[in-house]
């Protein structure tokens, strides 16, 4: 570290190399010790951790000073470093080996009382780390989260540099679009009642920049999106946005691939599995009943419809007449007592099934379940023989539409079989995912964008509901990290992919219009992706919500207890921008404080 | 450059080596000349351009395929390169040994017919090129800029890095303060009626970075500031902003030192002269009559006071017995006639002036003026000895309050002394600023935000109209490209500076006291710099204004001829955010709408 004037090294750079020299640090008392005459300090900086030994006898400060350093006092020692007496090494630290022996010490800012211990052992309330986030980041788990954030974003514009992409800032006040109904929206000054709003991503400007002839383009790009707050969304988050002309799929998996392997090669030091494995949409929800799948695990969904094909057991060839289907999960030796598997059953019926049969294999190889009567032998050892059922295994089964089935056993599978935290990383490529999502009554919404690719636009108009798109999605351990497309550049394909998405020209006109007219200056074919960096980093660095890894989060509730924002501004600031509270607001705002003042 | 499926290698990369090679190539068609039969393209893309030969007998395209070939379509081609034939070799263009004969030919994507020449001779209204930015990018001109803008940010983040330095994202959804009169506000949807603001720069939270023992933050950071448009501003602009704890001036400018090397080294070949010339705002002032001086030439204010002590010439006289000054600038040999002359007044009027003496070196060593007859031999000895005039050389002189005549002088300077472009480059630090704007009436108003450290805070207090400020700036060729300053790190400095700037500790704690409260926890001595992108990348590529160098600008007005930004939104998105426009406004809008359809 380029140490500045202050500090001549930092306090976790010291080694037994430096015994005898003379070194001047600069940090915080971190810990202390104080036996009425010597007194240790661990003094922290941000390269680490050093013992101190403050003699007054060497050191010729107040007795005052001495004795009153509290914790996280921020000082300057001057010293020697000298090799820790014997039986005093500490191994677990990296500076452990020798001490400083101050020769000087100033207080540069003294510190108020702590409301929480700095330690990474004390368990601290969020909203309280929130508050007063600056002491959080002196905790050694919020300080090597921020510097990880650092350095994965590093790795991440290597790779974008090295391929020869050029970084390009897209603007960030940009044209609100009526579907945008969760744009962010900012108030002009200069045009009052007229508004900007916040990019919900770069996509349209991105691939302007393709028809601008950029070819290459990345950017780690602020996005907003006013969502309702789930434990792993903020309102503003960062993505490594990219895009290539001339490019397919494969262009842009390269890439991707390149990243990930990158960015686990500076944070975890090691290799990744390359090539990235791929499956389509339609494999991962068959297999895993997922179109994140976490592939740490098998634990595969397994069709066990034709195992049932002529079954006498009503529940299962209801299902089958319809046209569901009957599917388990082996979810291995779970070894659990009656009132345990009628808890598999209350779990299913919460995620929606209306119930779920489980079997244990027994030793002798037959079958314990509330329904093994209903029956065949044969039936039962078919099934056996499908799940590869071997004795203590518990089969999880469950018969209904087949969507349901697979949603249901795939989060079965995740609750049997995802390990804890990520010590394992197992990335996958999910591809073409389908045009339309279809809901249970059968109407069709869009899944993506509509400047995705169709694989096929006549598919997509006499199919729609099984078309498939030129999209695809980036997973790590069951996490979606992002997707992208590759996008539609002929603008007569647009105009089509509108019609089906009931986008009528006038209205795409209105809000796209621009955009349209620039698909018709010779648009090359392009193609991108957007990695979304928070939950990249929160799952490498094994943090449970992407909070961790960012410096300064909201709440859920998109509120930031530091700061207080958001919050009233004055009357004056609003009348410029041409705009007012509703009085229904005022109005309520006037009654919670009446209600408060009683 | 990586070059994806659909091309094996740039356009402008093709050379005499790869004769006999056989390539696919793809890009826009730049240029076109159909002898009839054979027609010759110019192919270009991201790395430049080469010659396509196009033979109806090679190529198997239909004539309807060759011969409707227009400008800026998009083809992909496949042929092989040759040796252009003898004499039509063009050394002007790279690649302009070698053309390919193209043996397939794919239309892409067709262009409708441009609204612009893309050629950079053609001059296009400005409006124009920003209303189809994307075609506009494609000339030489702006795709270089692009380019530019990539290697500088690239520059800096290396030195940042090289060095240490942590990248950190602050937040930009954060709390609006009163005196933010010119914060963009962004309308909260979870908590109605209630506003984030957008960052006119990062300054507390990189503080609270410090605070929190990062030690050595940067970030290449979006602001926002709502001002009136001038030439060279924009509503969001981009700042490579950095902060380091245990610092002071001297380690900020050792790295903006390397930080301006390494950015001129990649983006004009040339190394800067080290270290950077620093001079104090009253020297600056002094000599140059500006806060940011021109260095690239001398031509500094001479203060002529002394000369006229004792003169008969009343205008003189009258001004320094009320304290002011007598100032000159040798301007050289101007030539002018009288006319010329009297537009030196005018001009000088114009910014303020109540007159302007002028005064031209004869050959005889006599002097040529109106007011000559006034002045006695010995003052006009003095004057062109004071002055070095030599015969030709044009004297402008203002005497008035001096600061007034530094005022006017230092733009008389750049008047006739200023370079055009900008081939040479000078850099200077401008350090000590004042902490207190002094306007004509007396009335105190400070130059940095509360969070400047004071030289001497008892000085502050005492003597404000005097007191310094620990802050400098970093001016390229006359214009400021950032500025910083060391900050305050004692809560009790910072409530005196609050006390000076009649900020009440009730306001204070009101607006800021997160921040005071953050001060209290050992709070490291500190200090930072912001470099804007924009300018500092303009200067290097020799652009008028900023505009030029960023991909989507907005215009004066700050709007956006592209996408129409800022506009109208539905009624519905307002309802949402517990907001609505105001009624005058709405009547504004009425009463326009009925005046247009009269």
């Amino acid at each position: 570290m380029a140490t500045g004037l202050m500090k001549t090294i930092g306090a976790g750079e010291l080694r037994s190399d430096h015994v005898g020299s003379v070194v001047t640090l600069a940090g915080w008392i971190a810990r202390r010790r104080d036996h009425g005459g010597v007194i240790f300090v661990d003094i922290r900086d941000s390269s680490g951790i050093v013992q101190v030994v403050l003699n007054p006898e060497d050191a010729p400060a107040s007795e005052e000073t001495l004795h009153g350093l509290r914790l996280e006092y921020c000082v300057q020692i001057e010293g020697s470093v000298r090799p820790r007496p014997e039986g005093t090494v500490n191994p677990d630290l990296p500076s452990g080996a020798i001490e400083v022996v101050a020769s000087t010490i100033t207080v540069l800012s003294p510190a108020d009382a702590l409301p929480f211990q700095l330690d990474d052992r004390t368990d601290v309330d969020e909203s309280l780390r929130l508050q007063y986030r600056y002491l959080d980041m002196r905790r050694s788990r919020m300080a090597e989260n921020l510097k990880a954030r650092s350095q994965a974003i590093r790795a991440m514009r290597r790779v974008m540099d090295d391929q020869g992409f050029l970084e390009v800032e897209t603007p960030t006040l940009i044209a609100s679009t009526p579907e945008g109904a969760r744009d962010m929206l900012v108030p002009s000054r200069l045009r009052e009642g007229n508004f900007y709003a916040l990019p919900q991503s770069p996509q349209l400007f991105k691939q302007l920049l393709m028809i601008g002839g950029v070819e290459r383009y990345y950017q780690v790009a602020k996005c907003y999106r006013d969502e309702d707050f789930r434990a792993d969304r903020q309102i503003e988050f960062t993505q490594l946005d990219f895009e290539g002309s001339f490019w397919g799929q494969d262009d842009v998996l390269a890439v991707l691939e390149e990243v990930a392997a990158r960015v686990v090669a500076d944070l975890r030091d090691a290799p990744i599995e390359l090539p990235i494995q791929r499956l389509t949409y339609a494999d991962a929800m068959a297999r895993f009943g997922s179109d994140k799948p976490d592939l740490r695990f098998d634990m595969e969904l397994i069709d066990i419809s034709a195992v049932f094909a002529s079954t006498e057991f009503k529940a299962f060839a209801g299902v089958l007449g319809e046209g569901g289907s009957v599917q388990a999960i082996n979810a291995g030796n779970l070894a659990l007592a009656r009132s345990g598997l009628d808890a598999q059953v209350a779990r299913a019926q919460e995620l929606g099934a209306k119930g779920l049969v489980w079997m244990v294999v027994e030793d002798d190889g037959g079958l314990r379940s509330p329904v093994a009567k209903f029956l065949s032998d044969s039936e039962k050892a078919a099934l056996i023989d499908a799940c590869d059922g071997q004795p203590g295994d518990t089969l999880l089964i469950i018969a209904d539409r087949t969507k349901t089935v697979r949603n249901i056993l795939g989060q079965l599978r995740l609750d049997h079989g995802q390990p804890e935290g990520h010590e394992e990383l197992a990335f996958a490529f999910v591809t073409d995912f389908p045009v339309f999502d279809v809901d249970d009554d059968g109407n069709l919404s869009p899944a993506h964008h509509p400047f995705t690719a169709p694989a096929d636009i006549d598919e997509m108009v006499t199919s729609p509901e099984t078309a498939i798109s030129r999209s695809y999605d980036l997973v790590l351990n069951g996490s979606e990290l992002g997707s992208g497309s590759v996008r539609i550049h002929d603008p007569i394909i647009q105009a089509k992919v509108f019609e089906v998405m009931n986008i009528s020209s006038e209205v795409a006109e209105e809000r796209f219009g621009w955009f349209l007219e620039a698909l018709r200056y010779g648009t090359p074919p392009h193609a991108g992706f957007a990695i979304g960096i928070d939950r990249f980093v929160s799952i490498l660095r094994g943090e449970p919500n992407i909070r961790e890894i960012i410096p300064f989060p909201k709440t859920q509730t998109g509120a930031d207890p530091l700061t207080g924002s958001p919050s009233k501004v004055e009357e004056v600031q609003l009348q410029e921008l041409g705009i007012q509270i509703r009085p229904e607001v005022l109005e309520a705002w006037a009654l919670r404080e009446a209600e408060q003042q009683d």
